[in-house]
C-alpha cells in the first residue's frame, strides 16, 4: 500500500469540488458589493487565495462522512466547503501574526490590502491593510458558518456537526495563542511545543473535520466514533510532522520562501529534537539562527544538514511514521467498505509522501 | 411612555444573567487552562472586558423571544449570552483597527497583552498584544457558537436562529470593511457611510438579536417576522445615533476617553450633517481636527458647538426620533401581550435617553 490511491481521492474531490467552491465565492462576491465596492473587492482577492489551498481538510470531512456510512456526496461535499472557508479565514489571521507576506504563492492578505490602501491615499496602508484581513476573515468564518447551516441536512445531524466544529475551533484558537507565544519568548516547554501541535493542528486538521463529516452522516456510536477520531487524531500529526518537514526542507513551490520557519523562529518537532540530541554547537547555532531576519541560503543549508547529521530528522520521521501506523491501525474497524478502508489507509501514507 | 421601563428591563436582565455568563466564562477560563496557561490568562483577562458589555443585544434576544410568545426564559438568556460574547469579541477587533486604547473602562485586549508580551520579555510586545487580541476574538467568536449549539432549544429552531446569526455577521464584517476605508480615506459616499451604519450596527445590534430570538421561540410567520426586523432596524437605527452623540458631547463616564470619535477621524452622522448644512469655516474646522492625535480639550468644545450651532445636531436627533417613531408604530403588530408591547416601546424610547 502507497498513498497513490489517497493523492488520487485528493484531487479528485478538488476537481468535484472547485467549481462548486468558486461558484460559491462568486455569489458571496456579488452579495458583498450590495454593501460597498470595497467588501467586494476584498472577498474577490480572498477568493483567489481560498481557491489555491490544498482542501486535506474538506476532504477528509467528505471521508469522514463516507466512512460513517453517508451516501449523499454531492450534500457533504458541498458542506465540507465551510472547513475550507474556515481555514483559509484562519490562515489570513495566521499569517498577521507570523508576518508571512506569502500565501500558497500569492501575497498575503494583509499584504495584499495594504497595496490597496496605498492606491486609495489612506494615512496608514500597513494599518489598513491589517484591520482589512482581520476583516476579511472575520467575515470568512461566518461564510463557513453560513455554508454548513444552509446546507442540505436535517438539523439534528447538523447541531451535531456544529458541536463538534464549535468546540474544535475554540481549541484551535488557543493553541494559536501558544503559538504566537512560542514564537515570542522561545520559553514554551515541550509540553507547551506539543500543545501547539495537538490544538492547532492534529485536532483542527485531523480529528474536527473527520467528525463532522461522521456527525453529517448521524453516527452516534460511541465506540466507532473514538476509533474514528483515533485515526483523524493520528492523520493530524502525521500532516504536521511532514509541514515541518516540507518547511524546513520543501523549495519554493510550496509557496512560501525558503527557510521561512526558520526566519520566523518557529519551535517545530525538528528544532525541538535538535536541541535535545544537537551538540552544544548546534545549539549555538540555533540561538544565532532562529529568528534571524536576513537568513542566507547558506544558514537555511547549514540547518538542513545539522537536523540530519544529529539524528533529529529520523527521529521525528519515525514519530510521524508511527502516527501513520496507529491510523492506520484503526481503518478496519471504522467501516466495513473496502473501498473507503483502502482509501483512508492510502490517505494518511500520502501525508507523509506528499510534496506540497 | 418613557424609557424608564425599558432601562429596567435591560438591568433586569444584567442582573439575571450575570451569574451565569461569568459561571460559563469562568468554566471556559479552566477549559482553556487544559491547552496552557497563556490561553486561560488570555480568556480571564478578556472575560473582565465581557462581563462589563451594556447587554442591550443579549436582552434584545430574549425581548424578541418573548415576543414571538416563547416562555422559557432561562434558557433564552442562556443562548442570548452567545451573542454577548460575539459582541465582545468583534469590539476587540474593532479596537485594534480604531486604535482604541480603552475598552469599557478598561484597557483594550490588544493594549493588556502588549503587556503581557512585556512581562515575558518577547522581542515585539506591540506585536504580540496585536496577535493575542486577534486570537482571543476568535477564540470568543467560537465561544459564542458553542453557547448557542449547546443551549436548551429544538435543532429547528436553533438551525433557524443560526441562519439568521450567520447571515447577518458576515455583513456586519463587511460594514467594518467599509468602516476602516471610512476613517482611512474620508472618501465614501453618503451612501456609504449609512451603509457602515445599516449593517456594523443596525442589523446587527437590532435585527440579529431580536430575529434570533423569535427564531428560538419557534416563530416562522414571514409578515409577523417583517414587522418584527422594522421594529429591530429602526432600535439599531436609534442606538447608533445615540453613541454618535455620547461619542461627541458624553463624559469619560463611557469608558472611552473625550473626543474620541474626533480623533479617530470617524464620519459619523453628525459629522456627514456638520459637513452638509456646516459654513466653509465649519467644513475647514472638520478638515483640521478630523483625525488629529493631540486634540484639545478647547477643540472638542469647539466641535460640539458647531455641530450644534450649524443646526446638525438637531437634524440628526430629528432622524433618531423619526427611527424612534416608526419602531414604535410596529409594536401593536409584533405581539398582542400589553406587557411585552410596553417593554418594546420604553425600551426604543430609552435608546434616545441614555447616558452610557
Amino acid at each position: 500500500m502507497d498513498g497513490a490511491l489517497g493523492k488520487q481521492f485528493l484531487s479528485d474531490y478538488i476537481a468535484q469540488t472547485n467549481e462548486s467552491y468558486a461558484l460559491l465565492l462568486n455569489r458571496e462576491i456579488e452579495k458583498a458589493r450590495k454593501v460597498g465596492e470595497i467588501p467586494a473587492q476584498i472577498l474577490e482577492a480572498f477568493s483567489k487565495t481560498a481557491l489555491r489551498g490544498k482542501r486535506i481538510r474538506g476532504a477528509l470531512m467528505q471521508l469522514g462522512y463516507e466512512a460513517a456510512g453517508g451516501t449523499d456526496i454531492a450534500s457533504v461535499q458541498h458542506a465540507s466547503l465551510s472547513v475550507e472557508l474556515l481555514h483559509a479565514g484562519l490562515l489570513v489571521h495566521d499569517d498577521i501574526m507570523d508576518r508571512d507576506d506569502v500565501r500558497r504563492g500569492l501575497p498575503s492578505m494583509h499584504v495584499q490590502f495594504a497595496k490597496v490602501g496605498k492606491s486609495l491615499s489612506v494615512v496608514d496602508p500597513k494599518h489598513f491593510g491589517l484591520s482589512q484581513a482581520i476583516n476579511i476573515a472575520d467575515a470568512a468564518y461566518y461564510l463557513s458558518l453560513e455554508v454548513l447551516v444552509n446546507s442540505d441536512f436535517s438539523p439534528e445531524t447538523l447541531v451535531s456537526a456544529l458541536r463538534v466544529y464549535a468546540e474544535h475551533v475554540v481549541r484551535t484558537a488557543y493553541g494559536q495563542e501558544l503559538d504566537v507565544a512560542n514564537i515570542a519568548s522561545q520559553r514554551l516547554t515541550e509540553h507547551e511545543i506539543l500543545s501547539v501541535v495537538k490544538y492547532k493542528t492534529a485536532e483542527y486538521t485531523g480529528v474536527m473535520p473527520f467528525l463532522m463529516g461522521a456527525a453529517l452522516a448521524g453516527l452516534e456510536d460511541e465506540r466507532r466514533l473514538d476509533i474514528m477520531r483515533e485515526y483523524a487524531y493520528n492523520f493530524g500529526w502525521a500532516f504536521q510532522i511532514q509541514d515541518d518537514v516540507l518547511g524546513l526542507y520543501g523549495d519554493e513551490e510550496l509557496g512560501k520562501p525558503i527557510g521561512s520557519d526558520i526566519q520566523e523562529g518557529k519551535n517545530t518537532l525538528l528544532m525541538l529534537k535538535l536541541y535535545e540530541l544537537g551538540s552544544d554547537d548546534d545549539r549555538e547555532f540555533m540561538a544565532q539562527t532562529l529568528g534571524k531576519q536576513d537568513l542566507s541560503v547558506a544558514e537555511v543549508g547549514e540547518m538542513r544538514k545539522r537536523v540530519k547529521d544529529s539524528g533529529a530528522y529520523q527521529v521525528v520521521y519515525d514519530m510521524a511514521a508511527g502516527y501513520v501506523g496507529k491510523g492506520r491501525e484503526q481503518v478496519i474497524h471504522i467501516t466495513h467498505e473496502k473501498r473507503v478502508q483502502n482509501i483512508l489507509e492510502s490517505l494518511i501514507i500520502y501525508m507523509l509522501e506528499r510534496a506540497v
